[in-house]
């Protein structure tokens, strides 16, 4: 599949918006005129620099309000026409989009519209240029690609030919499957956006909310899926229209927008594959889309560890013993420390530290083939972290995620070695020494992890979302927004279908209050947490009491408004506000747990699942950023 | 008019909510339930509170689900209400607000909801509560205020009457002038909101967007007139829900709010007053709102001055100089100098400036009565800027804009001096001596102030909209977005009708890319810029080209897509080209114009209007922008 991108999906100039396409790896780009009209380089310039980058120019966009105008004025839009086929030539490109008329047509007859096509087509036949006509969803006369392809059959012009858009055609809910019956060669050009499902003006949701493929609420693989049956063999090309993209790094928009083609393309190519199995299968035309698969890999099964890096270990330390974690070791060459219960494992990393406060630094799934996990996230342009390892050290291989936490591959048969207890723990682990401490507590009550909830700053929220079902293959799940002291905090959790692997991401809300959104735009000490499981959310409370722990203090107002809303005993209430823990349920089952307080930038959460509670009791996240916000922790110099 | 607002609308824990509430003026509050829920302040805490902030407590909300269920859930909802009555009478607090039911009913019979409603009454009157019942626009079979009207009717309860709330009326295309028919003794309590006119779904419209009256689009002046003459004398409240002003400094939020209510309080008692001049007006009813007036002042006449803030003043010296004007003189006791051409008076403010680049530090309006625009402002609740002067220097008082700008009110009345041309010149103008500087150039080309392009930060654009519509009287026209390589920027213009004055104020986006971003979310290097009217560009352009001017660079590409749109000879192709010059033309006329190079943060502007072209140069706004990251003026250290 070629890919192409819209210059106008990123940010920048002109000059650099091409060499992050480039970079990206990228075949091509669409040149947005806007780019082209405020940059200083020429065309003969762009041509050069296109040329030297490995880019080819697919697309020069976009050209408005042509068609179904009076004669007066459509003289007048061929001489406009002229001067962008003429500057087509200098460029080096020969297609250019032409929208369905907004503004300026007045005749709805589709042989006039057809008519002034054609001697369109006649001009541009001229300048070697082909036209792809497209219908904008809030075109005037013309607003569905069905009606578009109408007046390009009525053309009948070798030069005139269809753009399809996914964002105009889905955004009305139009049935997609009609591309199929449209001859192959009359589909000049296809752009690809996805988008969220919203109810507004389709305008506005073009110009501000589309997101790459699979970010949104379109099925655009099936859209593919119709391309490739088609016979369709152009280049498939991303037009986005973001606020953020506009605003965020152009590189890493660029990898962003890759990456989301890839996935596009292998899930397009998986249902094809799927499709052709079925008995009275019909077979795709010749040629067709070509649609590279990615190596097949599972789901992850459980997280393997989660990393804290920090400078002082021990206010983290204490926590993990009072939740009745045992210090595992030392590394054996590293300053890096090991606590462990049962499948929970957390790395208190020392190592390059100075001056960092404790935050969640890398997490490690447990996937089958480690190897094949890591091969398939760097053709996902995910960025490879290097990484040190002595001979007779475990190679684990790790890549970053969009907002800088370390992804780690692990082995998911950890059998390779046994602890005394019998239970098999990964080989990784015997670097640490076995059991050099031991727990306060006889039994282990924390069985592992249950979910991580990790911040996002604003830029890399989309892009983490896409990354993590991409790289992981987490399935994503309709998100929330909690409301906190300094502002709504978007959630998205990715999880495993089975719940064996589950991220919240939160989008952090960009100010806390003005003075210091002035200084410092990103509240970058807004905490992220581990949430351990427990079957005994009681006794891990009662025992972490007993250790004289640090609970996150619940309001007495929460407890009466508990006993309002639910069916608690008072004893059940009594124990709840005693131990500071925090309830939920619904239809499935209930929701049990407690926070404790934070350290730098991190706490820890303690969950129990009674019945088959699927959620995060996100109606007690409220109380808990309150009283974050409260004692301070995430203001900063407060 | 009673004030009110509810704790939703700003950030914050509740204490922090309160004491800005109290400090902004206003006389009391809503609570809403959540903002109770997440603090540590017991009830009774909450009460002594606003006793000692002088705050009555007026309504406890929401309260939801409550209506149109079944017998089983009806009684559970009950006990839910008891619950929160009781906490109503710790709070002490009378007045609840229910909510039309979204979730949870499933009977549409008004007889049903009455009947349930009058049980509550009898409920609430046991705790001396009473109910304000609101229909949500989005509610499931109540979702106007007719239909919750007439169900409050049938209820006949004592204790139950309505609430009703600008938005959920306004935001479906409701006439509210239904509202005078209804009894005011059964409007039980009042929510206004604003919000601009989007099209897209209610709730999340209501959610999100919602802005302090004035803020947005809807009329909300009338529909405080129609409350006047239902007899409704209760308080008047703020319920917005907006996802910047969650984020905001919780003390300037408040201040703003008190602003909106003050200038819609003016605004709808001018109405009433022009109503009741009407031969055939009708009375007003007695007792109704009594609507207080704020002193009349008329829009300024013009902009006196600009001040530019710097250390180093010799930049913006030689540009001045550069576009003829005439060093005035330095004042006679502060480091501070005057540069003048014709009615445009440049002030360059020395002092305190360690450090500091050039900036628009303060805009001076020319007004009949600065005394009256002065103590005006300060019942508006903006901030003094404290001045020293000396006795025989004229007292000019200023105010802080809510982006930090200074405003100063300057006599209109200017005919205090006379210059040696005989035009006639601001008495402040003789502190600095009298054309102590000489021009090189013999005629004065440039006329006055066009227009002053302010950038404002995220926080502060909507509050800026309302200070200087309200605090100088200046007139909102619909907004633009303009697209630069760093994001979309949003522009609001306010403007005097004649165009004597005129403000473009810039929402800046949040980040440029995003390494940048994360060390500083606002780009403060976006800069402002003052425009000069002139009636001869070409000649400003020549001369200042012969002086060797830093012109903004205009792209080559720009020139020609111009030649495309407009029928521009070739001379003057030309001449546009070689001078720097950008175009724009409309049905009413023409626009010429260049920009300087940047010094600090700001740049300076030159444009001609030909016949009644009356905008901005919209279209070239983003080749400006271009120029400007390009020359990474505005990318600090790119």
């Amino acid at each position: 599949m070629r890919t192409s991108i819209a210059t106008v999906c990123i940010s920048g100039t002109l000059e650099e918006k091409m060499h992050a396409c480039a970079e990206a790896g990228f075949d091509g780009i669409e040149i947005f005129e806007q780019d082209l009209l405020v940059s200083p380089m020429s065309p003969e310039e762009v041509r050069a620099l296109a040329a030297r980058l490995g880019l080819s120019i697919d697309l020069f966009q976009p050209f408005r309000d042509f068609d179904g105008v009076t004669v007066e004025l459509f003289a007048e839009n061929l001489r406009r026409a002229e001067a962008k086929f003429q500057l087509m030539n200098r460029l080096g490109v020969d297609m250019i989009l032409v929208c369905s008329n907004v503004a300026t047509a007045t005749i709805d007859d589709d042989d006039v519209l057809a008519a002034q096509l054609r001697q369109l087509g006649d001009l541009a036949a001229r300048y070697g240029v082909k036209v792809a006509y497209e219908a904008l969803a809030w075109g005037k006369f013309v607003n569905t690609y069905r009606h578009a392809q109408r007046i390009v059959d009525l053309a009948n012009h070798p030069n005139i030919g269809t753009c399809l858009d996914s964002f105009h055609i889905l955004s009305r809910g139009d049935d997609p499957s009609g591309i199929e019956d449209i001859a192959a060669e009359k589909i000049f050009f296809v752009q690809l956006a996805d988008a969220p499902v919203l109810s507004m003006d389709i305008l506005s949701w073009s110009r501000h909310y589309r997101v790459f493929p699979g970010q949104g609420g379109f099925d655009i693989a099936a859209f593919l899926v119709h391309l490739t049956r088609a016979g369709y063999t152009g280049p498939i090309s991303l037009e986005i229209f973001n606020d953020v993209f506009r605003q965020s790094n152009v590189r890493r928009t660029a990898v962003d927008a890759m990456r989301s083609l890839q996935w596009l393309e292998n899930r397009a190519s998986h249902r094809i594959e799927k499709s052709l199995e079925a008995p009275d299968a019909e077979p795709l035309p010749e040629p067709h889309l070509e649609l590279e698969q990615l190596p097949i890999v599972e789901p992850p099964h459980g997280i393997d560890f989660v990393e804290i890096k920090t400078e002082d270990s021990e206010a983290i330390s204490e926590l993990l013993s009072q939740l009745g974690f045992v210090f595992q070791g030392q590394h054996r060459r590293k300053s890096v420390q090991l606590w462990t219960q049962s499948e929970a494992r957390v790395v208190i990393n020392g190592q390059r530290a100075r001056g960092t406060a404790p935050n969640i630094s890398a997490l490690a799934f447990r996937v089958d083939n480690p190897d094949m996990g890591y091969s398939r996230a760097l053709e996902l342009h995910a960025a490879a972290v290097p990484r040190h390892h002595t001979p007779d050290e475990a190679e684990l291989r790790a890549v970053r995620a969009p907002d800088g936490t370390e992804v780690f591959f692990a082995h998911s048969d950890s059998a390779q070695s046994d602890d005394n207890e019998g239970a098999s723990v990964p080989a990784w682990t015997q670097e640490f020494g076995t059991a050099s401490g031991a727990s306060s507590y006889s039994t282990a009550l924390i069985a592992g992890v249950d979910h991580v909830n990790l911040a996002q700053p604003w830029q890399a929220f989309d892009e983490a979302v896409l990354f993590y079902e991409s790289v992981l293959r987490l399935d994503t799940v309709p998100g929330t927004e909690v409301p906190s002291p300094a502002g709504l905090i978007r959630s998205q959790v990715v999880r495993t279908h089975d719940g064996a692997v589950r991220l919240a991401l939160n989008l952090v809300p960009h100010g806390l209050d003005a003075e210091e959104a002035d200084l410092d735009g990103t509240p970058r000490n807004y905490p992220e947490h581990v949430a351990f499981s427990t079957a005994n959310i009681i006794e891990v409370a009662r025992r972490a009491t007993a250790a004289g722990m640090d609970f996150l203090k619940v309001p007495e107002n929460y407890y009466e408004d508990l006993a309002a809303r639910f069916r608690l005993t008072s004893e059940e209430l009594a124990e709840l506000k005693d131990l500071n823990l925090l309830y939920d349920e619904d239809a499935d089952g209930a929701f049990v747990h407690f926070y404790t307080e934070t350290i730098g930038k991190v706490f820890f959460e303690v969950v129990e699942r009674r019945g088959k509670y699927d959620g995060y009791g996100a109606p007690n996240a409220p109380v808990r950023l309150a009283a974050q916000f409260e004692r301070s922790r995430f203001r900063g110099q407060r």
